[in-house]
């Protein structure tokens, strides 16, 4: 099969094994999404050698459970061993045996099929287009932000950031009741941050920490490079939480004495359960259209790439099926 | 008066003005203790100029309430300006118009007096002595742990650091039923840990953050040396905690990615109210003498400074009234 696979570098392959696991089911990749996450992986992040790729919408095309067969789903990304104590309670996002899909000791999406186990499919509804299910991925990441912080309408929310992720993180806080003040550095993505709930933006510029110092209880950072920590723990206020949902190679520099001094939180957040995503948009009429930028066949996965870590594009979604 | 001076270099002053401010109590000081913060103050954190100190007892010699002069008291050592949000509520430690006993804005207890509004003033029972006052600052100060951080008696708990600060949170824990782990790298300290109620120690070697790897629910950094954090971070659990109490000066470089993988929360914890720990002290028959290293007049303010840097000292005490 075709697989974008990755060594030291990206390269596409024509001949790669099609990735068949005892016991999961395979699946037909209809499109996948390349995520900020992707980017990092290529230069290096989590030392992950393989096929990445985690965002996608594909169709079942073998299964131990055989009435799967022919389903268009998306899957969570974390497989567990399956026994330990996190896994028996159906959470295996943080086993220690755990692979993670295009991530971690597990091929992943950018390719014709790939594998995960039958627990971690959950079927799309018709409602749910292609490239709508390519989001369950990161807007359950986003929604995964409720699940660990305790986010009052009475609070003032930022989210750091203006990509992909930090939008839907917006779309999330907006539909809690919250209107998120968003901290950006590309005047056109704070618009579509608007669209999508942001109750104001704000150009990140070097007075912005202290024209906005301390003025948050919670901020998320999802902006993606490592100066967003030291804008959110600018912006935040004395005992309020920071959430970090950036991942990226290396260290940034920390002021403890900012963290002590402040009494802050900062919390690290991930993956989140696909079912609260998906349900909302089946629900919600979500147009997120605005948050691809383009669409490119597999083949022209390197181009893609390219397109994807340009800072002025949104998603990028590789048509694969 | 006399009084320990940090500008450029700390000094012994021998005409320094005493130190009455308006509508506020004039504490004659008894003995006053050293502490990791102050030790960072003289190498220039937190930008501080002026008479260090904040771990205290003394005599109140003058007051706007004069039922109060003859008391031997403890301070709370944040001032707030009395009418913000925060201190309206009683609680000025955030307030950002504080100034701070000997940290910041505020002339501290290296000095024959000091000053600080009646509200912040608790009467010390004669059933607590000038020693044991000294550390109700920092025995509030891990007390603080407990109204940040929910700690279950099931928890593994461990204790990065075995200085003074690291004993009395080590104390404290031990209090409320939990055995901690205590993480040191001197094993006199180590074993005097024992004495106030770790359960197991552990000495740091390069080694222990592989043998200890997500080990801990909640592991509380109180070493006072910036590469604590990442022992810290590296025997926490999954979606475990670190409770920072160490300040210094500068930049630690922290794995972002570490932190937003585990799901990690950290969290930083600062002052403590002194009723708790009064309370503590008075009931507890606790014997906190294997904390004190030395004893030296104020006049051997400097040797005292150096003694209390070196890394087999705990608390050393200027003794002043």
């Amino acid at each position: 099969m075709k697989a974008l696979r990755f060594r030291d570098s990206l390269k596409l392959v024509r001949d790669a094994p099609v990735p068949r696991r005892e016991g999961e089911a395979l699946v037909e990749v209809i499109c996948a999404g390349i995520c900020k996450t992707d980017l990092e992986i290529v230069k290096g992040y989590a030392g992950f050698k393989g096929t990445p790729g985690h965002e996608f919408v594909g169709r079942v095309v073998e299964s131990p459970d055989p009435s799967l067969v022919g389903l268009r789903v998306v899957g969570e990304i974390n497989a567990g061993c399956g026994h330990c104590e996190l896994c028996l309670q159906g959470d295996p996002r943080h086993c220690a045996e755990r692979t993670v899909l295009g991530i971690k000791g597990r091929d992943g999406a950018f390719a014709e099929f790939l594998s995960l186990p039958v627990r971690n499919l959950i079927g799309v509804p018709d409602s749910v287009s292609d490239d709508a299910a390519v989001f369950v991925e990161p807007l359950a990441a986003a929604f995964n932000i409720l699940e660990q912080v305790s986010v009052k309408s009475s609070y003032e929310i930022a989210v750091v950031g203006d990509g992909k992720l930090a939008q839907l993180v917006v779309l999330i806080i907006a539909q809690i009741g919250c209107a998120p003040t968003v901290i950006g550095r590309h005047k056109e993505k704070l618009e579509i941050a608007r669209g999508f709930g942001a109750h104001r933006v704000l150009l990140d510029t070097p007075a912005l920490g202290r024209e906005w110092a301390g003025r948050f209880e919670v901020v998320i950072e999802a902006s993606g490079s490592p100066s967003g920590l030291a804008t959110a723990l600018a912006v935040v206020k004395p005992r309020g939480t920071v959430v970090l949902k950036s991942t990226h190679q290396g260290s940034t520099p920390l002021e403890m004495s900012q963290v002590v001094v402040n009494e802050l939180a900062i919390v690290g957040s991930r993956c989140g359960r696909f079912r609260p995503a998906l349900d909302l948009l089946v629900s919600g009429h979500l147009d997120l259209s605005p948050l691809i930028s383009r669409r490119l066949p597999l083949e022209e996965g390197l181009r893609a790439f390219e397109e994807a870590a340009a800072p002025e594009n949104m998603k990028v979604i590789l048509q694969i099926g």
